[in-house]
């Protein structure tokens, strides 16, 4: 896959990660498998059942991203597995809440069957000060 | 390596980055291999030479990074390329400015000869609010 296409890729997975988990969070189970592993403020969670149940669990119900940044590169040269690095920074905004919170949030998307990907990795962290 | 040494791994070379990038910037050329790519705002910067070059004519000479948070994860299961994946928050202090800036920044971790690693995807930001 040309890196032109790996740029799209990337975008198109932000712009849908970002619409689920503002619209229908339970429906990004379907981006993980259980080799997946999220680091959410530092606590490392494994497997799409257990990261669902996180996602499900967070202390709020509605939400909205604004992302500001999108960066992309190939996880590897050729002969390696083929990954997307996404690199987004942004805002988030919890309804009721006067102010939104910075975070930064990283994926490595890796291919699965049938041309789609899946979150291999992803790493989220609040950026406060 | 087990999931512990990758942690290891991964604080070990925080460390050492960010001493050498406040210390003796010239130095960072030594983590870099011909295949490194950086991401430094959304430019991008491929190869040892030029990220070298990149990271040697930033418009300041003086700073300090203040880490606030580190993450890694191995980047692939097994058979994969045995990389570790670094997630870092913080703040830069430049010289002569009176308040810092917001960063966030990641790193992929490939191993080389000899036991050590080498930086294959590096993205920084700055992170303003």
């Amino acid at each position: 896959m040309a890196e032109t296409n790996k740029e799209e890729v990337a975008s198109a997975f932000v712009n849908h990660y970002y619409h689920l988990f503002d619209n229908d969070r339970s429906s990004l189970s379907s981006i993980y498998n259980p080799t997946s592993l999220l680091s959410f403020e530092g606590q490392k969670i494994y497997g799409v059942e257990n990261i669902s149940n996180k996602l499900k669990q967070l202390p709020f119900d509605q939400c909205h991203h604004l992302i500001s940044t999108v960066d992309s590169q190939p996880s590897s040269m050729a002969g390696g597995c083929g990954g997307i690095l996404v690199f987004v920074s942004g805002s988030l905004q919890l309804h009721g809440e006067d102010h939104p919170l910075r975070f930064s949030q990283m994926f490595h998307l890796i291919p699965g069957l049938q041309g789609s990907f899946f979150v291999q990795n992803e790493m989220f962290r609040l950026n406060y000060g």
